[in-house]
Protein backbone atom coordinates (compact mmCIF):
# COMPACT_ATOMS: atom_id res chain seq x y z
CA UNK A 1 0.00 0.00 0.00
CA UNK A 2 1.44 3.50 -0.69
CA UNK A 3 2.33 5.86 2.46
CA UNK A 4 1.20 9.01 1.33
CA UNK A 5 1.89 11.94 3.96
CA UNK A 6 -0.42 15.41 3.73
CA UNK A 7 1.26 18.70 4.73
CA UNK A 8 -0.55 21.62 5.81
CA UNK A 9 -2.73 23.39 8.12
CA UNK A 10 -5.33 25.93 8.36
CA UNK A 11 -8.55 25.09 6.65
CA UNK A 12 -7.61 24.08 3.04
CA UNK A 13 -5.78 20.72 3.50
CA UNK A 14 -8.32 19.55 6.06
CA UNK A 15 -11.22 20.28 4.09
CA UNK A 16 -10.21 19.94 0.29
CA UNK A 17 -7.56 16.98 0.47
CA UNK A 18 -8.48 14.67 3.81
CA UNK A 19 -12.15 14.08 3.61
CA UNK A 20 -11.89 12.36 0.37
CA UNK A 21 -8.21 11.01 0.39
CA UNK A 22 -9.00 9.03 3.09
CA UNK A 23 -11.28 6.88 1.55
CA UNK A 24 -8.65 5.93 -0.80
CA UNK A 25 -6.57 2.63 -0.57
CA UNK A 26 -3.26 4.35 0.96
CA UNK A 27 -1.50 4.42 4.09
CA UNK A 28 -1.81 8.14 5.06
CA UNK A 29 -0.62 10.34 7.56
CA UNK A 30 -0.99 13.98 8.58
CA UNK A 31 1.66 16.05 9.04
CA UNK A 32 -0.31 18.84 10.93
CA UNK A 33 1.30 22.86 11.33
CA UNK A 34 1.77 24.14 14.45
CA UNK A 35 2.78 27.63 14.46
CA UNK A 36 -0.95 29.76 14.39
CA UNK A 37 -0.38 32.46 16.63
CA UNK A 38 -4.09 33.84 16.79
CA UNK A 39 -7.53 33.60 19.05
CA UNK A 40 -7.63 30.50 21.30
CA UNK A 41 -4.71 28.92 19.81
CA UNK A 42 -2.25 31.70 20.55
CA UNK A 43 -3.67 31.96 24.82
CA UNK A 44 -3.45 28.39 25.52
CA UNK A 45 0.21 28.79 23.79
CA UNK A 46 1.10 31.59 26.15
CA UNK A 47 -0.55 29.89 28.87
CA UNK A 48 0.98 26.24 28.92
CA UNK A 49 3.98 27.05 26.15
CA UNK A 50 2.44 24.61 24.18
CA UNK A 51 2.36 24.30 20.06
CA UNK A 52 -0.72 25.55 18.60
CA UNK A 53 -3.78 23.37 18.87
CA UNK A 54 -6.19 24.24 16.37
CA UNK A 55 -4.65 23.47 12.64
CA UNK A 56 -4.07 19.80 15.22
CA UNK A 57 -7.69 19.91 15.78
CA UNK A 58 -8.75 20.29 12.25
CA UNK A 59 -6.88 17.29 11.36
CA UNK A 60 -7.73 15.40 14.17
CA UNK A 61 -11.51 15.92 13.71
CA UNK A 62 -11.23 14.73 10.27
CA UNK A 63 -9.90 11.73 10.72
CA UNK A 64 -11.39 10.75 13.42
CA UNK A 65 -13.94 7.93 14.55
CA UNK A 66 -14.60 9.15 17.81
CA UNK A 67 -18.57 8.19 17.73
CA UNK A 68 -19.76 11.59 18.94
CA UNK A 69 -17.05 13.60 18.28
CA UNK A 70 -19.70 16.45 17.22
CA UNK A 71 -20.70 16.99 20.79
CA UNK A 72 -16.85 18.23 21.13
CA UNK A 73 -17.03 20.32 18.25
CA UNK A 74 -17.79 23.54 20.00
CA UNK A 75 -16.39 27.01 20.39
CA UNK A 76 -17.54 29.49 23.73
CA UNK A 77 -19.02 31.94 22.97
CA UNK A 78 -18.98 33.79 26.14
CA UNK A 79 -17.22 34.81 29.66
CA UNK A 80 -13.38 34.52 29.98
CA UNK A 81 -13.64 31.54 27.51
CA UNK A 82 -15.27 32.94 24.68
CA UNK A 83 -13.33 32.35 21.70
CA UNK A 84 -11.31 28.97 22.54
CA UNK A 85 -12.71 25.02 21.18
CA UNK A 86 -13.55 22.81 23.65
CA UNK A 87 -11.39 20.86 21.47
CA UNK A 88 -8.14 22.68 21.60
CA UNK A 89 -8.73 22.67 25.25
CA UNK A 90 -8.31 19.06 25.58
CA UNK A 91 -5.85 18.82 22.66
CA UNK A 92 -3.74 21.34 25.68
CA UNK A 93 -4.20 19.70 28.77
CA UNK A 94 -3.32 16.44 26.61
CA UNK A 95 -0.11 17.98 25.36
CA UNK A 96 0.64 19.64 28.80
CA UNK A 97 0.13 16.25 30.97
CA UNK A 98 0.68 13.44 28.96
CA UNK A 99 3.80 11.46 28.06
CA UNK A 100 3.02 10.87 24.62
CA UNK A 101 0.82 13.22 23.74
CA UNK A 102 0.60 12.41 20.72
CA UNK A 103 -0.39 8.75 21.23
CA UNK A 104 -2.92 9.56 23.37
CA UNK A 105 -4.50 12.06 21.10
CA UNK A 106 -4.74 9.76 18.08
CA UNK A 107 -5.84 7.41 20.73
CA UNK A 108 -8.44 9.76 22.35
CA UNK A 109 -9.78 10.43 18.38
CA UNK A 110 -9.50 7.16 16.78
CA UNK A 111 -7.82 8.63 13.92
CA UNK A 112 -8.66 6.04 11.25
CA UNK A 113 -5.23 7.30 9.87
CA UNK A 114 -2.15 9.06 12.38
CA UNK A 115 -1.50 13.04 12.52
CA UNK A 116 1.64 14.19 13.50
CA UNK A 117 2.51 17.97 14.36
CA UNK A 118 5.48 18.54 12.48
CA UNK A 119 7.23 19.94 15.62
CA UNK A 120 6.24 19.68 19.53
CA UNK A 121 8.40 22.95 20.25
CA UNK A 122 6.64 25.91 20.77
CA UNK A 123 8.42 28.43 18.41
CA UNK A 124 7.51 31.39 16.54
CA UNK A 125 7.45 32.09 12.38
CA UNK A 126 8.85 35.24 11.58
CA UNK A 127 9.28 37.22 8.17
CA UNK A 128 11.59 39.59 6.68
CA UNK A 129 9.19 42.13 5.02
CA UNK A 130 11.01 43.45 1.61
CA UNK A 131 11.17 47.38 3.64
CA UNK A 132 13.88 45.37 5.88
CA UNK A 133 11.33 45.03 8.90
CA UNK A 134 10.85 42.00 10.81
CA UNK A 135 7.01 40.79 11.68
CA UNK A 136 7.17 38.02 14.42
CA UNK A 137 3.96 35.49 14.89
CA UNK A 138 2.04 33.71 11.87
CA UNK A 139 -1.02 35.31 12.56
CA UNK A 140 0.98 38.73 11.73
CA UNK A 141 1.52 37.24 8.58
CA UNK A 142 -1.51 35.65 8.26
CA UNK A 143 -3.64 38.83 9.01
CA UNK A 144 -0.85 41.43 7.63
CA UNK A 145 -0.75 45.15 9.24
CA UNK A 146 2.06 45.75 6.77
CA UNK A 147 1.95 47.06 3.05
CA UNK A 148 5.33 45.20 2.13
CA UNK A 149 5.79 42.08 0.28
CA UNK A 150 7.59 39.09 2.52
CA UNK A 151 11.23 38.40 1.56
CA UNK A 152 11.60 35.33 3.73
CA UNK A 153 10.07 33.70 6.77
CA UNK A 154 11.59 31.99 9.29
CA UNK A 155 11.59 31.00 12.93
CA UNK A 156 12.66 32.58 15.64
CA UNK A 157 14.14 29.70 17.22
CA UNK A 158 15.18 26.25 15.84
CA UNK A 159 12.44 23.85 16.28
CA UNK A 160 12.70 20.15 15.95
CA UNK A 161 10.80 17.71 13.89
CA UNK A 162 8.61 15.22 15.44
CA UNK A 163 10.21 11.78 15.86
CA UNK A 164 7.28 10.31 13.84
CA UNK A 165 7.21 12.93 11.04
CA UNK A 166 10.68 12.20 10.24
CA UNK A 167 9.80 8.79 9.81
CA UNK A 168 6.40 8.88 7.84
CA UNK A 169 8.46 12.14 5.72
CA UNK A 170 11.70 9.58 5.19
CA UNK A 171 9.49 6.43 3.75
CA UNK A 172 7.37 7.78 2.10
CA UNK A 173 5.82 7.19 -1.66
CA UNK A 174 4.36 10.40 -2.16
CA UNK A 175 3.82 13.84 0.15
CA UNK A 176 1.13 16.26 -0.33
CA UNK A 177 1.94 19.75 0.47
CA UNK A 178 -1.35 22.03 0.66
CA UNK A 179 -3.64 23.63 -0.33
CA UNK A 180 -3.14 26.30 2.18
CA UNK A 181 -1.30 29.89 2.64
CA UNK A 182 1.96 29.48 1.26
CA UNK A 183 3.82 31.03 4.30
CA UNK A 184 1.72 30.44 7.15
CA UNK A 185 0.02 27.31 6.72
CA UNK A 186 2.72 25.16 4.57
CA UNK A 187 6.27 26.73 4.08
CA UNK A 188 5.92 26.92 8.40
CA UNK A 189 6.39 23.60 8.30
CA UNK A 190 9.12 23.42 5.56
CA UNK A 191 11.25 25.09 7.98
CA UNK A 192 11.14 22.82 11.10
CA UNK A 193 14.50 21.45 11.19
CA UNK A 194 15.12 17.91 9.27
CA UNK A 195 11.71 18.41 7.54
CA UNK A 196 13.50 19.19 4.32
CA UNK A 197 16.36 16.42 4.96
CA UNK A 198 13.65 13.98 5.43
CA UNK A 199 11.86 14.99 2.15
CA UNK A 200 15.22 15.42 0.26
CA UNK A 201 16.43 12.02 1.41
CA UNK A 202 13.13 9.97 0.55
CA UNK A 203 12.04 8.69 -3.00
CA UNK A 204 8.41 10.21 -2.67
CA UNK A 205 6.71 11.82 -5.28
CA UNK A 206 6.08 15.48 -3.97
CA UNK A 207 3.45 16.94 -5.15
CA UNK A 208 1.86 20.91 -4.17
CA UNK A 209 -1.82 21.77 -4.80
CA UNK A 210 -1.99 24.95 -5.61
CA UNK A 211 -4.16 27.68 -3.88
CA UNK A 212 -7.22 29.13 -5.76
CA UNK A 213 -6.99 32.69 -4.36
CA UNK A 214 -4.25 35.35 -3.70
CA UNK A 215 -3.88 35.81 -0.29
CA UNK A 216 -3.11 40.09 0.96
CA UNK A 217 0.34 40.01 2.57
CA UNK A 218 1.23 36.85 1.46
CA UNK A 219 1.07 36.07 -2.52
CA UNK A 220 -0.25 39.45 -3.89
CA UNK A 221 -0.17 39.22 -7.51
CA UNK A 222 1.85 35.29 -7.11
CA UNK A 223 1.16 33.41 -10.10
CA UNK A 224 1.12 29.83 -10.15
CA UNK A 225 4.49 29.24 -11.33
CA UNK A 226 5.66 31.81 -7.86
CA UNK A 227 4.04 30.17 -5.30
CA UNK A 228 5.46 26.49 -6.56
CA UNK A 229 9.38 28.18 -6.66
CA UNK A 230 8.82 29.57 -3.17
CA UNK A 231 8.14 26.29 -2.18
CA UNK A 232 10.90 24.81 -4.15
CA UNK A 233 13.21 27.27 -2.66
CA UNK A 234 12.18 26.22 0.96
CA UNK A 235 12.40 22.39 0.26
CA UNK A 236 15.64 22.72 -1.52
CA UNK A 237 14.37 20.67 -4.30
CA UNK A 238 12.63 20.21 -7.26
CA UNK A 239 8.65 19.35 -7.12
CA UNK A 240 7.47 16.23 -9.06
CA UNK A 241 4.06 17.77 -9.92
CA UNK A 242 2.85 21.04 -9.30
CA UNK A 243 -1.63 20.65 -9.22
CA UNK A 244 -3.89 24.46 -10.46
CA UNK A 245 -6.53 25.32 -11.62
CA UNK A 246 -7.06 26.35 -15.18
CA UNK A 247 -10.70 27.59 -14.99
CA UNK A 248 -10.55 31.36 -14.81
CA UNK A 249 -13.13 34.11 -13.59
CA UNK A 250 -13.32 35.82 -9.85
CA UNK A 251 -10.12 36.70 -8.29
CA UNK A 252 -8.57 33.72 -9.25
CA UNK A 253 -4.85 32.84 -9.38
CA UNK A 254 -3.71 33.32 -12.69
CA UNK A 255 -0.93 30.76 -14.63
CA UNK A 256 0.93 31.19 -17.86
CA UNK A 257 1.50 28.27 -20.72
CA UNK A 258 3.85 26.00 -18.68
CA UNK A 259 6.07 23.80 -21.18
CA UNK A 260 7.11 21.84 -18.08
CA UNK A 261 5.23 18.47 -17.40
CA UNK A 262 5.58 19.14 -13.87
CA UNK A 263 2.71 21.90 -13.97
CA UNK A 264 -0.97 20.17 -14.14
CA UNK A 265 -3.69 22.34 -14.97
CA UNK A 266 -7.26 20.86 -14.31
CA UNK A 267 -10.09 22.84 -14.22
CA UNK A 268 -10.63 22.41 -10.45
CA UNK A 269 -13.89 24.77 -9.24
CA UNK A 270 -16.57 23.28 -7.44
CA UNK A 271 -19.88 24.36 -9.11
CA UNK A 272 -17.64 27.18 -10.55
CA UNK A 273 -16.60 28.53 -7.08
CA UNK A 274 -13.81 29.58 -5.76
CA UNK A 275 -13.68 25.98 -3.81
CA UNK A 276 -11.35 22.84 -5.05
CA UNK A 277 -13.94 20.01 -6.50
CA UNK A 278 -11.74 17.62 -3.88
CA UNK A 279 -13.17 14.62 -5.72
CA UNK A 280 -11.54 15.69 -9.12
CA UNK A 281 -8.18 16.85 -7.32
CA UNK A 282 -7.89 13.16 -5.16
CA UNK A 283 -8.46 11.41 -8.51
CA UNK A 284 -5.29 13.19 -10.43
CA UNK A 285 -3.43 12.70 -7.04
CA UNK A 286 -4.26 9.14 -7.10
CA UNK A 287 -3.56 8.68 -10.59
CA UNK A 288 0.01 10.43 -10.18
CA UNK A 289 0.73 8.23 -7.06
CA UNK A 290 -0.15 5.02 -8.13
CA UNK B 1 -34.53 -6.14 40.22
CA UNK B 2 -35.02 -3.47 42.50
CA UNK B 3 -35.18 0.00 41.77
CA UNK B 4 -32.15 1.97 43.29
CA UNK B 5 -31.78 6.10 43.43
CA UNK B 6 -28.85 7.49 45.04
CA UNK B 7 -28.72 11.26 46.17
CA UNK B 8 -26.22 13.46 46.88
CA UNK B 9 -23.34 15.71 45.78
CA UNK B 10 -19.67 16.85 46.14
CA UNK B 11 -17.31 13.89 46.78
CA UNK B 12 -18.79 12.07 49.59
CA UNK B 13 -21.55 10.26 47.65
CA UNK B 14 -19.47 10.00 44.01
CA UNK B 15 -16.62 8.26 46.14
CA UNK B 16 -18.13 6.36 49.22
CA UNK B 17 -21.59 4.67 47.42
CA UNK B 18 -21.20 4.54 43.74
CA UNK B 19 -18.32 2.56 43.36
CA UNK B 20 -19.80 -0.32 45.33
CA UNK B 21 -23.46 -0.19 44.86
CA UNK B 22 -21.85 0.08 41.01
CA UNK B 23 -21.41 -3.52 41.01
CA UNK B 24 -24.94 -4.76 42.56
CA UNK B 25 -27.67 -6.66 40.64
CA UNK B 26 -29.94 -3.00 40.62
CA UNK B 27 -31.44 -0.78 38.51
CA UNK B 28 -29.02 2.29 39.98
CA UNK B 29 -29.82 5.85 39.25
CA UNK B 30 -28.15 8.87 40.66
CA UNK B 31 -29.67 11.97 41.24
CA UNK B 32 -27.31 15.30 41.42
CA UNK B 33 -26.80 18.02 43.45
CA UNK B 34 -26.65 20.86 41.08
CA UNK B 35 -26.21 24.32 43.01
CA UNK B 36 -22.41 24.44 43.99
CA UNK B 37 -21.59 27.82 43.82
CA UNK B 38 -17.66 28.26 44.26
CA UNK B 39 -14.77 27.56 41.54
CA UNK B 40 -14.84 26.43 38.15
CA UNK B 41 -18.67 25.72 38.23
CA UNK B 42 -19.46 28.78 39.43
CA UNK B 43 -17.84 30.67 36.75
CA UNK B 44 -19.94 28.66 34.18
CA UNK B 45 -22.66 29.40 35.93
CA UNK B 46 -22.07 32.68 36.01
CA UNK B 47 -20.51 33.31 32.35
CA UNK B 48 -23.41 30.52 30.94
CA UNK B 49 -26.34 30.27 33.21
CA UNK B 50 -26.51 26.68 33.93
CA UNK B 51 -26.25 24.52 36.81
CA UNK B 52 -23.40 23.97 38.71
CA UNK B 53 -21.48 20.89 36.54
CA UNK B 54 -18.73 19.68 39.69
CA UNK B 55 -21.20 17.56 41.26
CA UNK B 56 -22.79 16.00 37.97
CA UNK B 57 -19.36 15.65 36.58
CA UNK B 58 -17.64 13.64 39.72
CA UNK B 59 -21.06 10.95 39.40
CA UNK B 60 -20.65 11.04 35.68
CA UNK B 61 -16.87 9.91 35.79
CA UNK B 62 -17.63 7.16 38.63
CA UNK B 63 -20.26 5.49 36.46
CA UNK B 64 -18.52 6.07 32.89
CA UNK B 65 -17.49 3.41 31.13
CA UNK B 66 -15.68 5.51 28.33
CA UNK B 67 -12.52 4.55 27.39
CA UNK B 68 -9.46 6.99 27.97
CA UNK B 69 -12.08 8.94 30.45
CA UNK B 70 -8.49 9.64 32.36
CA UNK B 71 -7.65 11.55 29.51
CA UNK B 72 -10.26 14.05 30.29
CA UNK B 73 -10.26 13.90 34.46
CA UNK B 74 -7.48 17.42 34.31
CA UNK B 75 -7.66 20.41 36.30
CA UNK B 76 -5.69 23.44 34.41
CA UNK B 77 -3.33 25.16 37.03
CA UNK B 78 -2.54 28.10 34.93
CA UNK B 79 -3.73 31.10 32.79
CA UNK B 80 -7.47 32.08 32.56
CA UNK B 81 -8.24 28.46 32.47
CA UNK B 82 -6.51 28.06 35.80
CA UNK B 83 -9.19 26.14 38.08
CA UNK B 84 -11.27 24.51 35.35
CA UNK B 85 -11.65 21.05 35.14
CA UNK B 86 -11.34 19.82 31.47
CA UNK B 87 -14.73 17.79 31.92
CA UNK B 88 -17.01 20.59 33.49
CA UNK B 89 -16.16 22.58 30.07
CA UNK B 90 -17.02 19.48 28.35
CA UNK B 91 -20.30 18.94 30.43
CA UNK B 92 -20.84 22.65 30.27
CA UNK B 93 -20.92 23.30 26.30
CA UNK B 94 -23.35 20.47 26.23
CA UNK B 95 -25.75 21.80 28.60
CA UNK B 96 -25.70 25.09 26.52
CA UNK B 97 -25.64 23.57 23.22
CA UNK B 98 -27.51 20.24 23.14
CA UNK B 99 -31.24 19.73 22.92
CA UNK B 100 -31.36 17.04 25.46
CA UNK B 101 -28.20 17.50 27.31
CA UNK B 102 -28.49 14.82 30.17
CA UNK B 103 -29.00 12.19 27.04
CA UNK B 104 -26.40 13.54 25.37
CA UNK B 105 -23.89 13.54 28.96
CA UNK B 106 -25.27 9.94 29.72
CA UNK B 107 -24.17 9.25 26.26
CA UNK B 108 -21.14 10.65 25.61
CA UNK B 109 -20.23 9.39 29.19
CA UNK B 110 -21.17 5.86 28.32
CA UNK B 111 -23.01 5.74 31.81
CA UNK B 112 -23.41 2.19 32.92
CA UNK B 113 -26.04 3.70 34.80
CA UNK B 114 -27.95 7.07 34.75
CA UNK B 115 -27.02 10.04 36.21
CA UNK B 116 -29.57 12.56 36.36
CA UNK B 117 -29.48 16.44 37.59
CA UNK B 118 -31.90 17.56 40.78
CA UNK B 119 -32.73 20.31 38.37
CA UNK B 120 -31.77 22.38 34.88
CA UNK B 121 -32.90 25.34 37.25
CA UNK B 122 -29.85 28.15 37.98
CA UNK B 123 -31.07 28.70 41.14
CA UNK B 124 -29.04 29.68 44.63
CA UNK B 125 -28.72 28.04 48.06
CA UNK B 126 -29.81 29.96 50.71
CA UNK B 127 -29.92 30.08 54.70
CA UNK B 128 -31.22 32.19 57.45
CA UNK B 129 -28.56 31.78 59.79
CA UNK B 130 -30.20 32.29 63.85
CA UNK B 131 -28.78 35.49 64.36
CA UNK B 132 -31.39 36.70 61.43
CA UNK B 133 -28.87 37.36 58.29
CA UNK B 134 -29.54 35.75 54.83
CA UNK B 135 -26.71 34.07 53.40
CA UNK B 136 -26.75 33.28 49.52
CA UNK B 137 -24.83 30.50 47.95
CA UNK B 138 -23.78 27.34 48.58
CA UNK B 139 -20.52 27.67 49.27
CA UNK B 140 -21.56 30.74 51.77
CA UNK B 141 -23.00 27.45 53.48
CA UNK B 142 -20.31 24.74 52.99
CA UNK B 143 -16.97 27.27 53.67
CA UNK B 144 -19.00 29.77 56.24
CA UNK B 145 -17.81 33.12 56.86
CA UNK B 146 -20.21 33.16 59.89
CA UNK B 147 -20.57 32.20 63.18
CA UNK B 148 -24.08 31.83 63.75
CA UNK B 149 -26.07 28.36 63.19
CA UNK B 150 -28.25 27.51 60.44
CA UNK B 151 -32.03 28.15 60.74
CA UNK B 152 -33.02 26.69 57.44
CA UNK B 153 -32.63 26.73 53.87
CA UNK B 154 -34.12 27.71 50.93
CA UNK B 155 -33.64 28.55 47.11
CA UNK B 156 -34.04 31.66 46.08
CA UNK B 157 -36.24 30.82 43.54
CA UNK B 158 -38.48 27.77 42.38
CA UNK B 159 -36.08 25.57 40.80
CA UNK B 160 -38.42 22.22 38.85
CA UNK B 161 -37.40 19.23 39.30
CA UNK B 162 -35.91 17.32 36.23
CA UNK B 163 -38.31 15.12 34.75
CA UNK B 164 -36.49 11.68 34.64
CA UNK B 165 -35.46 12.43 38.09
CA UNK B 166 -39.18 12.72 39.41
CA UNK B 167 -39.94 9.59 37.67
CA UNK B 168 -36.98 7.49 39.18
CA UNK B 169 -37.97 8.52 42.13
CA UNK B 170 -41.64 7.78 42.37
CA UNK B 171 -40.75 4.00 41.07
CA UNK B 172 -37.93 3.83 43.37
CA UNK B 173 -37.82 0.80 46.01
CA UNK B 174 -35.10 2.19 47.21
CA UNK B 175 -34.16 5.72 48.04
CA UNK B 176 -30.14 6.32 49.70
CA UNK B 177 -29.31 9.76 50.73
CA UNK B 178 -25.91 10.75 51.37
CA UNK B 179 -23.36 10.66 52.70
CA UNK B 180 -22.65 13.99 52.05
CA UNK B 181 -22.81 17.67 53.81
CA UNK B 182 -26.14 18.11 55.14
CA UNK B 183 -27.33 21.78 53.42
CA UNK B 184 -25.09 22.01 50.93
CA UNK B 185 -25.01 18.79 49.27
CA UNK B 186 -28.29 16.62 50.48
CA UNK B 187 -30.99 18.94 51.14
CA UNK B 188 -30.14 21.45 48.46
CA UNK B 189 -32.10 18.42 46.25
CA UNK B 190 -34.82 17.98 48.35
CA UNK B 191 -35.31 21.99 48.39
CA UNK B 192 -36.29 21.25 44.48
CA UNK B 193 -39.52 21.64 43.75
CA UNK B 194 -41.89 18.30 43.45
CA UNK B 195 -38.71 15.99 45.19
CA UNK B 196 -40.02 15.72 48.34
CA UNK B 197 -43.28 14.81 46.41
CA UNK B 198 -41.87 12.15 44.48
CA UNK B 199 -40.43 10.54 47.34
CA UNK B 200 -43.78 10.65 49.38
CA UNK B 201 -45.76 9.05 46.54
CA UNK B 202 -43.04 6.19 46.00
CA UNK B 203 -43.26 3.35 47.91
CA UNK B 204 -39.33 3.46 48.51
CA UNK B 205 -37.48 2.66 51.61
CA UNK B 206 -35.40 5.98 51.98
CA UNK B 207 -32.14 5.07 53.83
CA UNK B 208 -29.99 8.22 54.86
CA UNK B 209 -26.44 7.68 55.56
CA UNK B 210 -24.97 9.43 58.32
CA UNK B 211 -21.59 11.74 57.94
CA UNK B 212 -18.86 10.70 60.10
CA UNK B 213 -18.28 14.02 60.89
CA UNK B 214 -19.89 17.27 61.19
CA UNK B 215 -19.12 20.12 59.69
CA UNK B 216 -18.08 23.93 60.63
CA UNK B 217 -20.79 26.09 60.09
CA UNK B 218 -23.04 23.44 58.88
CA UNK B 219 -23.70 20.54 61.80
CA UNK B 220 -21.43 21.56 64.66
CA UNK B 221 -22.39 19.71 67.55
CA UNK B 222 -24.82 17.83 65.69
CA UNK B 223 -25.70 13.86 67.03
CA UNK B 224 -26.64 11.57 64.80
CA UNK B 225 -30.30 12.13 64.80
CA UNK B 226 -30.17 15.77 64.58
CA UNK B 227 -28.53 15.24 60.92
CA UNK B 228 -31.82 12.50 60.48
CA UNK B 229 -34.43 14.96 62.14
CA UNK B 230 -33.28 18.30 59.20
CA UNK B 231 -33.59 15.10 56.52
CA UNK B 232 -36.84 14.05 58.23
CA UNK B 233 -38.06 18.18 58.37
CA UNK B 234 -36.68 18.78 54.44
CA UNK B 235 -37.99 15.10 53.19
CA UNK B 236 -41.78 16.06 54.85
CA UNK B 237 -42.13 12.05 55.85
CA UNK B 238 -40.03 9.97 58.33
CA UNK B 239 -36.66 8.06 56.82
CA UNK B 240 -36.86 4.15 57.41
CA UNK B 241 -33.29 3.34 57.90
CA UNK B 242 -30.41 5.71 59.13
CA UNK B 243 -27.30 4.36 58.76
CA UNK B 244 -24.45 5.61 61.07
CA UNK B 245 -20.99 5.02 62.54
CA UNK B 246 -20.93 3.80 65.96
CA UNK B 247 -16.83 3.43 66.28
CA UNK B 248 -15.75 6.24 68.45
CA UNK B 249 -12.55 7.87 68.65
CA UNK B 250 -11.28 11.65 66.59
CA UNK B 251 -13.74 13.92 66.38
CA UNK B 252 -16.48 11.53 64.90
CA UNK B 253 -20.36 12.27 64.97
CA UNK B 254 -21.59 11.35 68.56
CA UNK B 255 -24.79 9.20 69.10
CA UNK B 256 -27.07 8.27 71.58
CA UNK B 257 -28.73 4.98 72.59
CA UNK B 258 -31.46 4.69 70.38
CA UNK B 259 -34.80 2.34 70.87
CA UNK B 260 -35.68 3.05 67.69
CA UNK B 261 -34.79 -0.06 65.33
CA UNK B 262 -34.30 2.44 62.27
CA UNK B 263 -31.08 3.39 63.69
CA UNK B 264 -28.86 1.26 62.12
CA UNK B 265 -25.25 1.43 64.00
CA UNK B 266 -22.48 -0.36 62.07
CA UNK B 267 -18.73 0.06 62.50
CA UNK B 268 -18.35 1.95 59.84
CA UNK B 269 -14.53 3.00 59.62
CA UNK B 270 -12.08 1.79 56.98
CA UNK B 271 -8.88 1.20 58.42
CA UNK B 272 -9.90 3.15 61.75
CA UNK B 273 -9.80 6.37 59.68
CA UNK B 274 -12.58 8.49 59.26
CA UNK B 275 -13.61 7.29 55.63
CA UNK B 276 -16.46 4.99 55.38
CA UNK B 277 -15.67 1.49 54.57
CA UNK B 278 -17.85 1.63 51.46
CA UNK B 279 -18.02 -2.80 51.34
CA UNK B 280 -19.52 -3.20 54.96
CA UNK B 281 -22.17 -0.17 54.42
CA UNK B 282 -23.36 -1.01 51.00
CA UNK B 283 -23.91 -5.09 52.20
CA UNK B 284 -26.19 -3.70 55.04
CA UNK B 285 -28.17 -1.72 52.64
CA UNK B 286 -28.73 -4.33 50.25
CA UNK B 287 -29.81 -6.29 53.25
CA UNK B 288 -32.18 -3.58 53.89
CA UNK B 289 -32.99 -3.51 50.43
CA UNK B 290 -33.74 -6.62 49.05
Amino acid sequence: MKKVVCIGGGNAMPNVVLPCIKKEKIDLSVISATLDSGGSSFRLREDFNIIAVGDLRRAFLELSLLENKKVLDYRFERGDLKGHHLLNLVIASILMKDENPIDVLNDFFKTQFKVFPATLDNVSLCAELENGEIIKGETNIDIPKHNSRIKRVFLDKKANIFKEAYEKLLTADAIIIGPGDLYSSLIQVLLVSRVKEAIKKSKAKVIYICNLKNKKGETDGFKVHNFADEIEKYLDRKLDFVIYNNQKGFDLVLYNEYNDPKYIGLPLLKENKAIHNSEKLIKKIMELII
